[in-house]
């Protein structure tokens, strides 16, 4: 099943490096970590997408996290009741002749293009995971030329927390 | 001097955690780290923000990672030359009294709103890291609840490659 592990963890250099360490050791299959502020600048949130076998592996996971000294609240997010949320940056091929047909799929997916060039354009999109690779396909054909993307980052829905 | 170095990796569990070690080893400032899948699906890209006296520093750091086996490609980013952001989820309190007021707010920054309860709502945002602390600043008077947030990623401008 796929976890979606938050953790809120002291702001500092060698924190994340544990956290990722503690999974990577095990060889837990880490599907996506995500790492930035949170609402309390002495805090960072790390974001981790697993698929554990079982929900027993998991709370093993949460137990040696609490053990790092700079963890302070590990959350298992049920995927049903958060939102789930990926950025990515497309740089795909868009010459005069293609860039109309290029526009026209960015609209639909209510992306952006936030850069353009005589050759080229960099596409914005957020959403979840599966929609950020239905985009991808679809502009597969014109060229890609480079893709960047956030890990997934989540949060518990308003109506839970 | 600030620096974007962007690193092609191969995919596999341990890679982040030796190139982010590799850093807080050396008490290198890194002011972000993104990790992520790239246009090669045997390779994910890492997006490290770090702060560094000089350049050489800089030089220092990209042989060190070209040293670590599963490191592919190293880019030193020009800001100048790229185009910079961030994903960010805020919950806020927003109650019958306050949601047009909050709903303002996100408007203004073309901002979303992607969750609804009746006390509070979930915010999506994406934009270079001021963008997104200007919005949090102003929707800290309605209470914020948490905040998620990606590290910061980055592509070279169209123009440039």
């Amino acid at each position: 099943m796929r976890h979606i592990i938050s953790a809120l963890v002291v702001n500092q250099p060698g924190v994340m490096v544990r956290v990722a360490g503690l999974f990577s050791r095990r060889g837990y299959n880490i599907e996506s970590i995500a790492v930035g502020s949170s609402e309390d600048p002495a805090l960072s949130r790390i974001i981790i997408v697993v698929e554990a076998e079982d929900d027993q592996v998991v709370e093993q996971i949460e137990k040696q996290l609490y053990k790092l000294i700079d963890v302070v609240k590990v959350n298992d997010l049920p995927p049903e009741e958060s939102v789930e949320r990926e950025l990515a940056l497309i740089k795909v091929n868009a010459g005069s002749q293609s860039r109309s047909e290029v526009l026209q799929i960015v609209n639909i997916f209510r992306a952006k293009i936030i850069d353009v060039s005589g050759r080229a354009v960099v596409v914005e999109i957020t959403g979840e995971a599966n929609k950020v690779e239905a985009l991808i396909a679809l502009l597969k054909p014109f060229g890609i030329r480079e893709i960047v993307r956030t890990g997934q980052i989540a949060i518990l829905r308003s109506n839970r927390r």
